[in-house]
């Protein structure tokens, strides 16, 4: 039962890894520029502060899941993986939240505001961006099934858990 | 040592209730109109589908915070709780970090995407929602604590879980 554990554990991680990783590659490469009445007009990811906390935040969670998955034979620290996956997971929920907010604006507008969308002047910047947030929200769920997992593995009593 | 944990964890649930609500009632309570150029420019929640998002998510939050208070000191359900613990943290964790992101633009605009600060005119409104953002930050916060609480008791051998 341990060892099912582990693999399907393992497996979900590397999912998770895959997702931010194509998260942070296709948001950083994401680039566009348009010509509105002979202005120049660019569109990156640095324009926006939530893109770039959702770069930050995407790179930070790979970084997190590459090194747990190195550790995951030893069960020293298997405690505080567990409370480090919640925070993680809340992590990437709100930079997938945040993201996702600019983006339908970007996407739509906002009328109510004078927020003219912008995806017909960048079509290449917003599929980027839209492949990213893919990724990101598929890293989200991961890391709440896994969390899920987890926490039912220890809270059941079905499941005995090594300390 | 029970009896302090169910204490604290009391204390947090209230706290977590009174921002919420707070956040639910002074989002669902902003309006404010402007006339710019002659047109009637009305400001209020329901013009973005963030803000809505967030107060639907705020007001889940207040309904399950309310259910558990009651519930707490029966046991039967207390895995259940954890667990759902986990997910209300998200929601609010993902709905306060879409609801940052959109008052980010409405207070400082995005010159890149042309879209023009609206606090100026609206300022009322402005004040309203950064109330209900703070309110929502406080009870995201608050919840990010309750787990690290339970999730600390439930996993360190030196607190017994009680089943």
């Amino acid at each position: 039962m341990v060892k099912t554990r582990r693999i399907i554990t393992t497996l979900l991680r590397l999912l998770a890894l895959g997702a931010t990783l194509s998260a942070t590659v296709v948001m950083v490469t994401s680039h566009d520029s348009a010509d509105v009445l002979n202005l120049k007009f660019s569109a990156k990811y640095t324009n926006s502060p939530t893109f770039k906390y959702y770069v930050i935040a995407e790179a930070i969670a790979t970084g997190y899941s590459l090194i747990v998955l190195f550790l995951s034979s030893k069960s020293l620290v298997w405690r505080l993986i567990v409370i480090l996956d919640v925070v993680i997971a809340m992590l990437l929920t709100s930079s997938i939240s945040a993201a996702l907010a600019i983006a339908q604006i970007g996407k739509k507008g906002n009328s109510h505001a004078g927020w003219l969308p912008i995806c017909g002047q960048v079509p290449k910047f917003c599929d980027h961006v839209t492949g990213a947030l893919i990724a990101g929200f598929v890293a989200a769920i991961v890391y709440l099934v896994l969390n899920l997992y987890s926490l039912h593995a220890v809270l059941s009593p079905l499941f005995p858990v090594k300390p």
